[in-house]
């Protein structure tokens, strides 16, 4: 089975790696991608990287209702359709995707201080922004989206405000990192704890997210990189980041906190929704913060940073620990589980 | 009873207002006070506002142990002796007396980062920093201090690195109102929210802190000030100094916030020491942080801000609506806990 584009601008028909359930083997699946439809793209998957949020999201329990579900959205593509009103892109455009737009116009995209996107926010309900439906259909079902994404597709609707146009002479198999997981990490370091030369820098979580802080701190010349995560191999990865020392917390009896500084959470979590502090903690002079995206304005930053890529100035290489053909992509999910990997990069339309 | 300097090296005997038990009115008694340690001061007060925490700290039932003792921080006042090694100030100086000191050596005093002197920090145990122990004598016992300072007393001794060497040309009675409180704001809203052109800001209370934040984000430019308070009087003179909506509590049945932001925690809290969120609202872009003393460092940042008072640029006049002589502290006592009052400030030496 592969794909056979019945028509540039009607439906396709290609394959898909669908969840049919909460947890459970993902299967690839002819489905139906639907055209564009007014100010959204239809783009031909090149690379997906699987990323944590995927697998937590895969796993949970909490939204039985929206499946059968096409995951992924971390990836590369290039162009193949183009809806109404889009002016942007041209079909053949090397575009990343992202999991929080920009629109370009609501309050949040015209102030400085968010990338929290009003009309191309994180989408939680498995469907489009613009018409709260699905663009796949899958043995006559609909299919429900992955923040508005699904990047496990050959082929997949996107909003135009969700997708960023980059250099197309950079590896689509090594820039769709910077979509997601590379991204953030950078992102929280420099935009959002604004890290400043010979600091000291805490990382909770050596994966992907975690040593591009390491990174991103080494770069603007943190001289103590401090890693914590319970799996001590992820601490001889993280060398290659610029992780300097080693915390394992299940060894740890003490608080290891001391002093002043900013906390930054991101990610997705887990557990446990609930921050709490001691008033004082703050009055002494720390700082709670988050970013989603690490504060990025997909559209106005990413290309900057794919050109950093290009340009050697930042690392994506040494995230990639596997190269996984689409037809294997359980065996990333497998990986992402037993913490053995990074980034597996899931190539869509090539034998490996 | 008024002052007699017995000796400009030896034990001083003066006024001051005693408290001899939690929320007991205080009285003005005959006090002793110890000549200057090593790298102390000698001061006679000239002027000291009061300050809510004053009258917190003095209505606790937390420190039964802490009495008789002596409070008061935000003063202004005049070296009168000079303890070995003082190199820092003569005799005759004009200083305010600061709650968080500046050692100037401590990791936190080198870092730009923060004001969180290790060496002379908030003091809570009623003693000086250097030796724990106190330099009052009442009735023949020790007299506790309150933050190192305890300026409800003519004359008192500080550690030279929590006083200022001011300009003396500016009004003492008005420039001890930067010693704590109207510093605080202003260094809230420029240091710590870092408030930029154009924004909204929210305060929560519209005493002399709220009011001087609210002063300091109308300098920086923003375009709504809006003042949350349960009095709808502070209203009336919150416009004075930019406020320019007024929000009550007590009529509002919905939540008002929305947007990313900073919220900034400042002053001493009464009750409920336990800041809690969700996670996601630091996710999507909030910030939570903190100060003591707006984030000034004091002797480095204090002297300039005392020059802005006296260049017109920042307001302090207005936020002194009572002079008071010493001999009628307890009025300011009630007009704090009354709520009828800003800035109560008491002449030390001065008939009214």
């Amino acid at each position: 089975m592969s794909a056979s584009i019945q028509s540039s601008g009607g439906v396709i028909t290609c394959r898909a790696a669908v969840a049919w359930g909460p947890g459970q083997p993902l299967v690839l699946e002819e489905v139906e991608v639907a055209p564009p439809k007014s100010m959204e793209i239809r783009v031909k998957v090149v690379c997906t990287s699987l990323c944590r949020s995927d697998v937590t999201q895969w796993q949970s329990q909490a939204q039985p209702d929206l499946f059968p579900r096409i995951f992924g959205h971390e990836a590369s593509g290039i162009v193949e359709g183009i809806g109404d009103g889009v002016t942007e892109f041209e079909i053949g455009d090397h575009v990343l995707t992202v999991f929080i737009g920009e629109c370009g116009r609501c309050t949040h995209c015209r102030s400085s201080k968010s990338n929290m996107c009003q009309n191309l926010g994180l989408e939680r309900r498995g469907l489009m922004h613009s018409d709260q439906m699905t663009r796949f259909r899958v043995k006559g079902r609909p299919a429900y989206h992955y923040c508005a994404v699904s990047s496990f597709s050959e082929y997949i609707v996107v909003h135009s405000g969700c997708a960023v146009k980059i250099n197309p002479t950079v590896r689509m198999d090594r820039a769709c990192l910077l979509s997601c997981g590379v991204a953030a990490g950078i992102g929280a370091a420099w935009n959002v704890a604004d890290i400043s030369k010979e600091s000291t820098v805490v990382i909770f979580g050596l994966g992907t997210v975690g040593l591009s802080v390491a990174q991103a701190a080494k770069i603007r010349g943190a001289s103590r990189i401090i890693g914590v995560d319970i799996n001590p191999e992820k601490f001889e990865k993280g060398k290659t980041f610029g992780v300097t020392e080693y915390i394992n917390p299940d060894e740890c009896r003490e608080p290891v906190q001391q002093g002043w500084g900013v906390t930054v959470t991101l990610g997705v979590p887990k557990t446990k929704p609930e921050v709490s502090t001691h008033y004082a903690f703050l009055l002494t002079g720390r700082t709670l913060k988050g970013s989603l995206f690490g504060g990025w304005k997909p559209k106005s930053d990413l290309p900057s940073l794919v050109d950093k890529y290009s340009n050697g100035e930042i690392e994506l290489d040494e995230f990639v620990t596997h190269d996984i053909p689409f037809e294997r992509i359980n065996d990333a999910f497998d990986l992402m589980r037993e913490g053995s990997c990074l980034r597996c990069v899931i190539h869509m339309q090539k034998e490996l």
